[in-house]
C-alpha cells in the first residue's frame, strides 16, 4: 500500500488503547472501524468487580494530549502524591513519590475513562464503532476478521487493509499470530491472585481515608492496596497467594474472612462494612505477564497494548505503556510516510525493549510494595533518593520518577538508574573512606 | 478413580514417546487407545526430509529395556563414539566423547524406530491404534478428544478416563490446556533454521566418511552436521540463520548454493552429488523451545515428551528426555498406587526442573558446537576433562558424559558439573600458586 490513499483500518477492541488509537488514526485521516466484543458501555453501564483502578501518569497524559483529551480526563481524576503505608497495628506513614509536590499519579475509573474516549473517537466521521461483535477468527493473509454478533449469534467476515489487535491480555488476534512460524510467545502467571473490595464513604459522605495517596498495607508475601474514586469510595485490592497456608484457598469460608482481616488489616476492617459479602462474592482473578514477538505481520496485522505485552499492575504503567504504543505507532507511520509494512516493523523494533523493561519493573515493584515498603531501610533509601534528587536535580532522578513522571523510554530509565546507583554507591564509599582516613589521622 | 479398575487411557500421538508409553501402560494392564493424525508408517512408508536423525543414549536405552526393546533397537543403530571436526580447509580431527570407548551415542532412523515401537505396542491385546485421526479439540473436564478422520473427513468425540498428549511440539492437547487459567507457557524460536541434505554411499557402496562419529563442520555462527544411517548414507543438517548477510534468505538462487558450500564446506561438496537440488527442494524448518506448566490437569489430562517440553536438537536428548518422561510417569503411577491425580501431579513436580535444565543445555550446546568445537582452547578443555576423569573416575564426570552416558537427572548433572568445575579451578589455582612460590624460592 502506498501513502496516498485512505486505508481501511480494523481495530479489534474498543478498550482504552483501542479507543485512543481510533482517535489518533481518525485524526490522521484514516478510515477506522472498531469492533468490540462487549456492549457499548455508554448504554449498558459500567461493569465493575474485576478491574483495578487505573493510575495514569505523564506518559498517558502526553498521549491523551495528542487526542485533545488530557484536560477532560484529569478533571475526572484524583491525584495521588505518595504512598500511605498502613502498618499491622494501623499506624500511618506517608512516603511522597517525589520532591516535586506536583508529581502525582492520577486515579481514574477505567469505565469512565473508556466512555470519555469512545465519545471522543466518535467525533471523527471516518471512525465507526460496532459493539457486541466478538472477534472469533483472523485471516492474517487477507487480512480479515471473523466476528460473532452477540445479539444475532451470526458470524461475518470483514476485510480491511490493516487489522490491529487492541483486544487485551487474552487477544484473539494474537492467538492467530501465535500459529505463525517463528512467533515467540511467553505467558507467565504470578502465584498471587487478586480480589477487589470496597471502602465506602463515611456516614457524612466524606472519604474514609486521605484521598491523595495510594494506600498500601504491605504484609510481606502479600498486601492490600486502595485507590480513591471520584464518588468518595476507595477500591481496595487484596493481592494474595492462590495456594498455601495463608491464601485464597485457605480462606474460603465466611467464618474465616473476618478473623484474617482483623489480624492483618485491623485499621481497614471498620471502614469496610461489606467486607465479608464482597470477599465471598467477588471473583478471585489471576495476574499474567505476556511477552511475544513479532507484534506485526507484513503490512497486514499488528498488536498493541495488553495484546502485545500484558503486564502485572504493580507499577501502574499498563495503560501508560499501551497509550505510549499508540503514540509510537503514529510516529512510525509518520516517519515511514504511511508505508504500513515499514511502520509496523519499526514500531515493534522501537517498542519491544521498553515494554519488556516495564514488564520486569512491574513484577519487581510487587516485591517492593508487599515486602519492602514497610521496612525502615527501604524508607531511608527512598529518603536518600529524594535528598540526592534535591541536591542534583539535573543529574539524579530516582527510577520511580523516571518511570512515572517522565517520558524517558522504560529501558533507558532502567539503564540510567543502574548508572546513577553505581555512582552514588561509589561516592558514598569514597566519603566513608575519607571519614575513616580523617578519623585515623585525628586519632594518630 | 481408584487403583483397582482398568482405566481407559487415550494417548494422542503414536510418535516415539506415545508408542513407548503405550507399551509401558499396556504392560501395566491399562486399556490404551492411541490416536495418530498421520497414516500408519508400516503401510505408507517413512516420510523423510524434516527429521534430524535421532541419537539415542543411556536414558532412552534404559526406557527401551523396560519395554524389552533395547536389543532390537541397538541392532539397527550405528554407534558414534565422538565428534569428527571438519575444518574450513577440510582437515579432520576426532574428539572422543569419553575416556571409555564403550560410551557412544547411537544414530537411529526416526521412522524405523517408530515402526519397531508400534509393532511392540500392538503385541498387547489391551492396546489399540487408530491412524489418520487428527485430534482437533479436547474437552479437558470430561476428558474427551475430538478426532477428524482424514479418510472420511468426519469428526467424532471419544471419551476416556485419562487423556495424554504425546502429540509433539505443536500439541493440540497442550493448545487446549493453554486456555486454562494460570497455565504458564513459553515458546521461543532460534534465529537459526535447518535444512536436511544427504551424503550418499560411495560408488563402491561404502560410507563416504567414518560412520562411527558425529561429523561437525563448525563455522562460528553456523554449522553443518552429519549422522550415519544403516543404508550407508549420511543425513546432513545445515543450521544457518534465517536472515542476515550469510543466511537462508541470502542464498536462495541456484547459482548461489555451490559457491557458498565450496567456500565453507569444501571437503563435503564432492560427497554431495545432489547438493543443489536438495538445497533448493528441501524445506527450511525452524527450531523452537517450548516450556510450559503445569503438564497435568487433575486426574484427567497430562502432557508428555515434546508436547510438554520441546527442545532444540543440539544435545541429542529430545527422545531421551521424552522416554525418561514415560519411565517417570510409570514410576509415579506405581508410587501413587494408580491414583492418577496424585501420579500426574508428582510426575510434573519431578520432571519439570530436569526438562528445563536439558532445554537450556541444548541451546548452549548449539553455541558450543558451532562456535567453540573448532577452537584449540575448547579441545584442550575437553582433553583436560578426560584427563581428570581418568585420574578421578569416581569423582569427576564431564557434563556431556553425565547427560549422555548416565541417568543422573539433568538438573542434578548441571549442579554437579558446576561444583566439579569450581573445585578443579580452585585446584588449578593452588597448583599455580605453589609453582609460583617454588619459583620465587628457587630464584631467591
Amino acid at each position: 500500500m502506498g501513502g496516498g490513499q485512505r486505508e481501511r483500518i480494523i481495530i479489534v477492541g474498543a478498550g482504552l488503547t483501542g479507543a485512543l488509537l481510533a482517535c489518533l488514526l481518525g485524526e490522521a485521516g484514516y478510515d477506522v472501524v472498531v469492533y468490540e466484543r462487549r456492549a457499548d458501555p455508554r448504554k449498558e453501564g459500567i461493569v465493575g468487580g474485576r478491574s483495578i483502578n487505573l493510575a495514569i501518569s505523564v506518559r498517558a497524559i502526553h498521549a491523551l494530549k495528542l487526542a485533545g483529551l488530557d484536560r477532560k480526563v484529569l478533571e475526572d481524576a484524583i491525584a495521588m502524591r505518595g504512598r500511605m503505608i498502613h502498618s499491622p497495628t494501623g499506624q500511618l506513614s506517608f512516603q511522597p513519590y517525589s520532591k516535586n509536590p506536583n508529581d502525582a499519579i492520577n486515579s481514574v475509573s477505567r469505565g469512565a475513562l473508556n466512555v470519555t474516549m469512545l465519545d471522543a473517537a466518535q467525533q471523527y466521521p471516518n471512525v465507526t464503532h460496532h459493539f457486541d461483535q466478538r472477534c472469533v477468527d483472523v485471516d492474517i493473509e487477507t487480512p480479515a476478521v471473523q466476528l460473532l454478533n452477540a445479539q444475532t449469534n451470526q458470524t461475518t467476515w470483514v476485510q480491511g487493509d490493516v487489522v490491529i489487535g487492541a483486544d487485551g491480555a487474552f487477544s484473539a488476534v494474537r492467538e492467530r499470530m501465535h500459529l505463525l512460524d517463528r512467533f515467540d510467545y511467553n505467558q507467565t502467571y504470578l502465584a498471587h491472585g487478586y480480589k477487589e473490595l470496597c471502602i465506602p464513604p463515611t456516614s457524612d459522605g466524606e472519604f474514609a481515608m486521605d484521598p491523595n495517596a495510594l494506600h498500601i498495607w504491605p504484609r510481606g508475601g502479600y498486601m492490600m492496596i486502595a485507590l480513591p474514586n471520584k464518588d468518595r469510595t476507595f477500591t481496595c485490592t487484596l493481592f494474595w497467594p492462590f495456594e498455601g497456608p495463608h491464601s485464597f484457598e485457605a480462606v474460603r469460608q465466611e467464618a474465616d474472612v473476618m478473623p484474617f482481616f482483623k489480624a492483618h488489616f485491623p485499621d481497614a476492617v471498620p471502614l469496610m462494612p461489606m467486607l465479608v459479602e464482597d470477599f465471598l462474592s467477588n471473583p478471585t482473578s489471576s495476574l499474567v505477564t505476556v511477552r511475544c514477538g513479532p507484534w506485526c505481520y507484513q503490512d497486514k496485522v499488528a498488536l498493541i497494548g495488553d495484546a502485545a505485552h500484558a503486564i502485572v499492575p504493580f507499577y501502574g504503567q499498563g495503560i501508560n505503556a499501551g497509550f505510549e504504543d499508540c503514540v509510537s505507532l503514529m510516529e512510525c507511520l509518520k516517519v515511514c510516510r504511511g508505508d504500513w509494512s515499514k511502520a509496523l516493523a519499526t514500531y515493534f523494533d522501537r517498542r519491544k525493549v521498553h515494554t519488556d523493561a516495564i514488564a520486569d519493573l512491574a513484577i519487581s515493584n510487587f516485591l517492593e510494595m508487599r515486602d519492602h515498603a514497610a521496612s525502615k531501610l527501604f524508607r531511608w533509601k527512598k529518603k536518600g533518593e529524594r535528598v540526592v534528587h534535591r541536591l542534583l536535580p539535573q543529574w539524579y532522578l530516582p527510577l520511580y520518577n523516571m518511570v512515572s513522571f517522565s517520558r524517558i523510554p522504560y529501558a533507558q530509565a532502567v539503564q540510567k538508574a543502574k548508572r546513577q546507583d553505581r555512582i552514588v554507591t561509589a561516592m558514598l564509599l569514597m566519603v566513608l573512606f575519607i571519614l575513616l582516613v580523617s578519623l585515623v589521622w585525628w586519632i594518630a
